[in-house]
């Protein structure tokens, strides 16, 4: 086989084999396509797709290119939760000790940033100390310790998908919805979830802009769960606007903090996480009422037990658990900025792309692989939709450490804000749920 | 500017500008950007293709990417001609001397094989001694001295398309018009010369397939030279079959050799070469009469002092001119096998697809750059298409160092005559000539 008539092959649209698909990762793994030839193919698939057999063959044989984790007897429990990613989104850092107080065990295999989301890892790494780059081994002892981890995909799990993401990053072809599929679902079959959760988002601030292109990956994901016997439950979110208030790295552990401390108890950062977990709860039929699972759930935030599990995690994670009560041990910028509102009115709408964008400007996320990531600085929404500004009140806060973007920044977020007196009718946070049972999946 | 963005430009269809255009070179000459991130932008653009504009304004970028040949008082004088490529085309090994005898400077630079195509480079390179990599000085010097000379695409010229052609080569991206178009105008440019003859092939043995698709490249190619003030004709020419007897690399040149010895007077390799020198002595006004020009030009050769030119080139370039009278001195395979025809008839057809492949597959060319070739092997045709052959004569003979590979060759040729009792009627080899003066390019 050789892989220039592979390329050619795609560039034709045509189908391959698995023979071809195994091929392809192997070859990667061995080292014997240049990286350039990669490239060239994946971009033959953004233009012309990958079936639903290549795709599940891709994703079986990106999650065959490492070690599989072994959770041994808890392996049929093991839950783990995933998001395509958005700007503002730490629903990972706020569900995963929730589920792990209800005595669920949480392994969740977390992403560094793509695009404009920052990733899990990388704001996690904001916790002085904590470290994310865990053996397998250390995975499965902390579940059985703690039935709680949040690791960095370990060079053991996929590695042919961490490769493959790494050129994707750099080549514009991270947007197709096979290899986003393949490469999300490979990595929690090798990370050995039983029961995986997916929120799957749509918008400006997501790689998905419309519903349906996530409904479409949601099935995408669904399916590829059903042929390899997993149990998928995908929810497709709305991602039009930040979630919650805080976007950038050391900001957003606080805010998720602030939920697990029980400060903060409306508005669509708790109800996402609240609705995932009850979801879960349902799911693996520890619950068959919706409203007391909700109720169970709210009992441990504000019993201190969610927020614990969180400090559990950061200490067996070797994190300076004292951040917790002392955000100021957390990277610090150089200064703040509250940036006012020109006119009264209420906001209709904050574009969670320009957000994102300014976001990136100050550093907060990387562009291309490996480049560092300012974890200090970002931008925490005083306002969000719904709500009503008078004129020369704090909107926005920017975090930063240069004047200069700054400034840039402001003008991204200055434009973000839509801001009407007349009152807006409610944003929709949920759009759909697809799950294994569905039909038309 | 961010690499990132333009592919992902270039991927929804939209247009670069000429700044961006000139960024992408000279970020490929500075290394700013990574081989796999020119191969996603190479791939994007065989799917969204190049405007007129983005095409003279790549040709140009890699033009300005290096030197330029300077001639001197010579400049407006300088021939080039270039063949897109096809099996056993050494068209530019008999037409460089003939028309250096008849007085015009001509200065050939060369690529190496590319495809099923083995390039003029190799086939010299079978001439022991002979370089072909010469400086832009030596090049000079050499035209001033004996008026021709055929050159590798020296480092100094156009490099950013030498990395480009690379990157192409082993990402299947080397058959995009545009790219082809820009690639083989900028290397004209900077080598110096001021009347370009294009060979543009089509059918199987060629990278375009049908006429109306050399046409189209045809016509991009001579655009681009009446935006940049190139006299620029070119000629459409039929590749469905081989171009003369020989196919590899020893084998064509020592035919060539034959036809500069006027061994050869007819069939395809002499009507080419004496229409593409016709055509020359015509365009640049040296004769006004087809049949005269035709008349000196087989005198030139009759004469010897075409052979003499040649002579007079290997010698320049270090190689050892005796191979003129001794082929011997060629590298030569370890056997030759005569393989007979199966039926009497006339050969209707010979497919050059397959008589590439079966040349390649002997060695003769190289798949992925850097590949050593095998100078000595080879097909040789016995028998042409309109040509007669009994069941038992010799159809074909292989020249070749590998017996294993000299089965599987065997099968390819096989496969590529088709022979039939009917007369055939004639092949046409010149399907169309273009000219900056033609009104509908």
């Amino acid at each position: 086989m050789n892989f220039i008539d592979l390329i050619e092959k795609k560039k034709l649209g045509k189908v391959h084999t698995r023979e071809e698909i195994n091929f392809i990762t192997n070859s990667l793994m061995d080292g014997s396509i240049l990286d350039c030839q990669i490239a060239a193919w994946l971009m033959a698939v953004c233009f012309n797709g990958l079936t639903k057999d290549e795709t599940a063959n891709l994703t079986l044989a990106l999650a065959s290119s490492g070690k599989k984790v072994d959770f041994g007897e808890l392996s049929g429990l093991i839950v783990d939760k995933h998001s395509t990613g958005g700007v503002g989104d730490k629903v990972t850092i706020t569900l995963i000790p929730l589920l792990a107080a209800a005595g669920i065990p949480v392994a969740k295999i977390a992403d560094r940033g793509l695009g404009y989301a920052a990733g899990t890892v990388d704001k996690l790494e904001s916790i002085p100390g904590l470290n994310t780059n865990l053996t397998t081994g250390a995975i499965v002892n902390q579940i059985k310790n703690i039935s709680a981890v949040i690791a960095s995909q370990a060079e053991e799990i996929a590695p042919a998908d961490k490769k493959l993401y790494a050129i994707r990053d750099l080549t514009a072809t991270a947007d197709n919805e096979a290899l986003i599929a393949s490469s999300i679902i490979s990595k929690k079959i090798a990370s050995g979830a039983a029961h995986i959760f997916l929120d799957v988002k749509y918008g400006s601030g997501a790689f998905m802009k419309t519903p349906e292109e996530a409904v479409h990956l949601s099935k995408l994901m669904v399916n590829i769960g059903r042929a390899l016997n997993k149990s998928i439950t995908a929810v497709v979110t709305s991602m039009e606007e930040p979630l919650g208030r805080a976007v950038g790295n050391s900001l957003e552990v606080i805010e998720a903090i602030e939920f697990l401390k029980g400060n903060i108890k409306n508005g669509d950062l708790a109800d996402l996480t609240y609705f995932f977990a009850t979801t879960a709860l349902l799911k693996l039929n520890l619950y068959d009422n919706e409203q007391e699972a909700l109720k169970y759930l709210k009992e441990l935030v504000s019993s201190g037990k969610a927020l614990n599990k969180f400090k559990e995690l950061i200490i067996a994670q070797g994190g300076n658990s004292q951040v917790i009560d002392n955000y100021d041990i957390f990277p610090l910028p150089s200064f703040k900025v509250e940036c006012e509102s020109k006119k009264n009115g209420y906001i209709h709408h904050i574009n969670a792309h320009e957000i994102g964008h300014a976001a990136k400007i100050l550093g907060a996320n990387r562009e291309g692989n490996n480049r560092p990531i300012d974890l200090s600085v970002g931008i925490f929404l005083n306002k969000k939709s719904g709500e009503y500004v008078n004129k020369g009140e704090t909107l926005y806060t920017i975090y930063s450490n240069d004047a200069d973007k700054t400034k840039i920044a402001q003008r991204y977020c200055d434009e973000a804000f839509c801001i009407n007196e007349s009152k807006p009718s409610q944003n929709h946070l949920i759009y759909k749920i697809i799950g294994n049972e569905d039909e038309d999946v």
